[in-house]
């Protein structure tokens, strides 16, 4: 029987990334490279936003985590990411693949498919971009029109026929790797009211990876990172100006064992009822 | 006689957008993605930017506004605006106009009059931009060398041969339809000082022209909506970057009576002397 | 014997730039665009984006000062560079050359040298760069795995075979125009830990060189006006978050008196053991 994940484990990924600085080659959507930037910045991490093909490939091979996320995918940025992953397979360096918005919009529904058959160490999208990713619709824009629950069963197979962890965001977070299913149950909805945050997350989720060779726990400390900054973020900050300050505030000083306390860990058996 | 606009109007557009939260199609530049889409989600409107041709024509079909800001016409960028500026005229989605420094600049100024001729709802620019997209000179770069008191003559000619509300912002603002004239007095000279408000404005106008018939209502509610959180941010916040943050925070915050009651609404004859 | 430069030579500086407002282009990277332009907005200078190449020459001729950073060397943004920068060099218009990231990524070291023969009026990166750019190894992505010191002897050479005054950002800041070496020992740790910092500075040094004829003073005054900013603001915004927000109140605010003042300038012959 696979091991569960205790808060403990959490705490150690945000220790380690903190006594680390793992280096995180990002190509992601114009809208939140800064954001992105900021939130692996307080997390202790190094952002490099490399996007052109040229140079994507071999700065990939020397990252310790990539990120690809579909947000914008304009100009060279598709050929980047197509050669970067290659080179992230190749070199094993973890992978992430954010899915944003696909099933509504051909151009990158079709990437992502294409991304998808090359292998990530992990998936990151809400709900509406798994079911998309899956073989199902999608939602309008970044918005999901489904929920974690609602697609558990086609998170838990994308896992399995992907090789993927699959983590999916929503009020209560899932993520699987169609062994073991953990859910995180800390958050607030002041997040989903920030511009960047669920993007920036699969960055941060990149950086965990960097960390520990258990994929599930990395998907799972970086989400938990999150929603505990954002909790405690929103006991000072209720308006959304101050709260994305307040956001990278606290992902830079909270304590390890606070995240892990805090982060509302359920395992699940993977056969048990939603 | 046209109606005049009340308080009230103003207000229950700002009520408006916060119960139905309007989906806003934004093609912008890349200096504002970031804040654009935090003006949007504090507002309680959802963005979505999507600037591929491919892509941005089925979508300007299904959001419920289309922001087309001309600040950075780069790659394919015209070309997802002329798609998606057909597309909003055949589905019936409000569109708004933001022809950024144009004049001086030619590649944009070539690109707003060909899409001024397709037909947008709404024009929102500073008073040199207006000034271009009439057939005058523009200002240096996103500054404006004139005032809206000092285009009002154009910004009717304007309207009228275009059929568009056309928004000048300013100290005061100027909104006209061709055949009303509203101003807007309140405002704060920091709103000048954090880059984007302008560029935010345009898509919050998108924002609320999802949510009311009355396009020049829409304008000016949008208008006073920022100027109005501006003002009460500037009373906390005296310095830029302080203000960036609390300007969010006050148009997630204040009250729809209050941004309708500080606006500084002046209705006038569109024959009387400015 | 060359003048050496004074705290209230530093003042003079700040104080020029806000009285005035010189327009700054800027062609840099799409994670900084935002932070440039507020950077500029908060230090009372005018920014204007202009990267396309057959807006940018023109531009760069009107312009007050042109920085062109490397970060992003995506699309259009090379061929806007080399038009942009023959324009600079045509007109007079002080222009910075910010070769981020070179050494490491191979497009972008071909992009700098071939800019570099163009004639920067002032070079601007951190030590790895700034070794990159003379010939050297390069750092990972916008690291610098060197200091200011380390690279004394080369900063020098560079400066004096390509004419360019050079400025190596770190811990202790060293600026040189090849007869004279001034060190800027104020700063804070938490300057490397909000994105754009770095290339925000190359903006801002731009703004300095558009009041002052003096190459080395335009450097040394916007390098001491970050750093100043800088130890101002963490003394009440200890958090990444909030130390960004008020990073751009205290350049906004800070007395210029003050920048001369606490910017720990240190003139040294340029013979002199580092």
């Amino acid at each position: 029987m696979p091991s569960v994940l205790t808060p403990g484990d959490v705490a150690g990924v945000v220790t380690a990334v903190r006594a680390t600085g793992p280096l995180v080659h990002c190509i992601t959507n114009t809208v939140v490279t800064n954001v992105t930037a900021n939130v692996l910045l307080a997390a202790g991490a190094a952002p490099a936003m490399v996007a052109t093909p040229v140079e994507a490939g071999g700065f990939a091979r020397v990252a310790d985590g990539l990120l690809t996320n579909l947000g914008t995918v304009e100009g060279e940025q598709p050929d980047a990411m197509r050669v970067a992953a290659h080179a992230a397979v190749d070199a094993g360096t973890p992978w992430v693949l954010d899915p944003v918005a696909i099933g509504a919009l051909p151009l990158r529904t079709a990437l992502a498919a294409e991304l998808l058959a090359v292998g990530p160490t992990i998936v990151r999208g809400n709900a509406s971009e798994v079911a998309a990713l899956a073989g199902g619709q999608g939602g309008r824009g970044v918005d999901s029109l489904d929920t974690p629950d609602g697609v558990r069963a086609t998170a838990l197979r994308l896992a399995r026929e992907s090789g993927a962890v699959v983590a999916v965001s929503g009020a209560v977070d899932l993520v699987t790797d169609g062994a073991r299913v953990v859910r995180v149950r800390s958050g607030h909805p002041l997040l989903t009211r920030v511009t960047g945050v669920g993007c920036s997350l699969g960055a941060l989720v990149a950086a965990c990876a960097a960390v520990t060779d258990d994929r599930l726990l990395a998907a799972t400390a970086a989400t938990a990172w999150m929603c505990v900054a954002g909790e405690l973020a929103a006991a000072t900050a209720p308006t959304t100006g101050s709260f994305a300050v307040a956001l990278l505030d606290r992902i830079d000083d909270v304590e390890p064992a606070v995240v892990g306390a805090r982060a509302g860990l359920v395992a699940e058996p993977v056969g048990a009822a939603a």
